[in-house]
């Protein structure tokens, strides 16, 4: 594509007037490579419905005669399946959508952050959020979790407190960790901004895996007008090529949105495919149990392993720390799958697929710690 | 939809902690109102040809298999196919797009401006230009034009180094005036941008519709590592219900972009939709010649009512000043017709619809003007 090397276009691109703070970045994204079996981007495995695909179809066919003119500015018929599907008792009034939950976070941010102001969130987290956080001028500040990566409301709550941030993102089921966040840990983290006021997102990007009985924090909304609850259609729904994230929170949250989202973000096209699935929920949402039951047999095998997976509430499973996690990831690549190596001290993270692809991966973790690959770190 | 009132929702907007210089802004947007003809955003109001709904549908079809994956982040089949139809020698490492232009622009912001940094337009020119600046914390510097809406080089150049701003926009055709700027002014303003290393941004949205001879400053492109030009999708493609906005610059420009753009920003859907467009442009293009025609119809009506038309190169007229525009607006409104008040000194703006659409506004402007109310201000 390319005819000069890639040390010179990195010469020519530090020629240009970039921002200081954008200077020796690199642009964010897990390596896209074509293998058999590609477990690294937590994605739904399971291709959509012949419904689901039918009805998708039959909606962008009903864009057709005004795909000349502007989407609804308001997506008003979408917000509304939104909040049929949430339940709670939410309205149209209090969801607002963008293209994928990054652009919802964004918005967030340029609404309530930016220069001058912060946002914490609590590492090992979505590594996004800092990216977003300097995309936006706003200042990252990196909070803690236990050992375990679990975090209580005490330490949450403190930390807040002592670092007043403008906004706080919880990330639950955290990924890359994958545990679900107790609600008393949104309730403390809540109520130590009531004097800042400050904004508290929590990122509910995996819920529809938890464990049943898992509260989601939609539960908290109601007399909480700083609380926002992203989602998102590329996880439980399986629809990753739509790029549609989504928030419920306070109607006046969405009209801040309305203030810097850029005008027809939302094409009708994807208007149309994402209500085309949400019509077809329940279908969509048929593949959660069999990929949460995928997910409980990762963490049992690799628990067998001696391999210490840490418990997940999500589509997705931490491990390690290894020997040699390097070894490991090229060792499944060998044998056609792909997983994730999120830089953290040895741990891999690995979602969860189909049964078959599942299989695949336990075979050659297991053929991996056969062949003293795949330990652990002394 | 919402059930309080609208002072009362205001009021808690005000008590969100929502960044200071948004406070007492208001969401950008023409009304949407519903009538017959609609002639207020430069849309391209041709339905799209049956061959290329086809095309549409075939493309949306082809995603469904992997729509549960994450679409191609770099979207590359789109830009080669972008670069072919742009011609200029123009190859996939100079294009990149976004969900609309104004995405494109946000992201060039996003890398190029920001805190501390300035972006420069010249006014009466299009809206968003300050609204993005305000989105990414830059500073907004409002250059001036002639008594005619026209930009000289000279002029235009002592006005850039005057305020050595971070990031120039000329808008060309410029909206909402719809005359073309020339090349000599895009070239001198470069020239004034050598000693600050700025960026220049022109914003080709509606070169499709420019008469014939008139020339793109892609034609500048070679040798110009700052400059871009931005187009759309969304106007002589007529498919504004896509949002695809787009630009060539220098390979470096678009590795700039890659370190703001949020991961898979462009849906599998957007891409199939684009592709399927694209592959078909010559069918989509056929309804930019009598655009075109019947902007020049307009332009000749208006100057026969004495309505003073500004010349234009877009699918667009600005006219007037009027006695009284606001009775003007609201007269065509009466007849199924609605245009768009832009706010400048007692002018309106039409957009070239159909042929029949386009003569019910010239014939009611006829109306109008017999009656004595679409007269010049004195």
């Amino acid at each position: 594509m390319n005819p000069t090397s890639a040390e010179e276009r990195l010469e020519r691109l530090n020629a240009l007037p970039l921002r200081e703070n954008l200077r020796g970045t690199v642009p964010y994204g897990a390596p896209q490579i074509d293998v058999p079996i590609q477990l690294n981007v937590n994605e739904n495995t399971h291709p959509l419905p012949t419904a689901v695909r039918e009805a998708i179809v039959t909606g962008v066919e009903g864009t057709l005669e005004t795909l000349n003119r502007y989407p609804d500015r308001e997506f008003t018929t979408m917000r509304e399946s939104l909040a049929r599907y949430l339940g709670h008792g939410l309205t149209a009034d209090r969801l607002w959508a963008a293209n994928g939950s990054n652009e919802v976070l964004q918005q967030i941010l340029q609404a309530f952050a930016g220069p001058g102001r912060t946002l914490m969130s609590f590492p090992p987290t979505y590594s996004m959020y800092p990216l977003l956080a300097a995309g936006t001028d706003t200042g990252y500040i990196a909070g803690t979790r236990e050992a375990d990566f679990t975090l209580t409301a005490e330490s949450a709550a403190a930390q807040v407190r002592e670092h007043a941030p403008d906004v706080v993102i919880v990330c639950s089921p955290n990924n890359p960790t994958g545990t679900s966040t107790g609600l008393d840990v949104i309730e403390a983290v809540y109520a130590a901004t009531e004097a800042t006021r400050s904004m508290v997102i929590v990122d509910e990007a995996y819920a529809e895996f938890a464990h049943t009985g898992t509260p989601s924090a939609l539960e908290l909304l109601p007399g909480r007008e700083r609380l926002i609850i992203s989602r998102t259609m590329s996880k439980a729904f399986g629809m990753a090529g739509t790029r549609l994230g989504y928030m419920a929170a306070a109607p006046e949250v969405t009209d801040a949105l309305r203030l810097v989202r850029l005008p027809y973000h939302l094409s009708a096209v994807t208007q149309a495919v994402a209500l085309a699935a949400l019509a077809h929920a329940d279908a969509l949402l048929a593949t959660v149990e069999d990929i949460k039951a995928q997910r409980d047999r990762i963490v049992d095998g690799l628990d067998r392993l001696g391999l210490t997976p840490t418990p997940s509430d999500s589509n997705f499973v931490l491990f390690g720390p290894l020997q040699d996690p390097e070894a490991v990831w090229h060792g499944l690549l060998d044998a056609g799958v792909i997983i994730r190596d999120i830089g953290l001290h040895g741990r891999l993270r690995v979602s969860a697929g189909t049964e078959a692809e599942t299989s695949a991966f336990l075979d050659r973790m297991q053929e991996l710690a056969d062949a003293g690959i795949a330990v652990p770190a002394p």
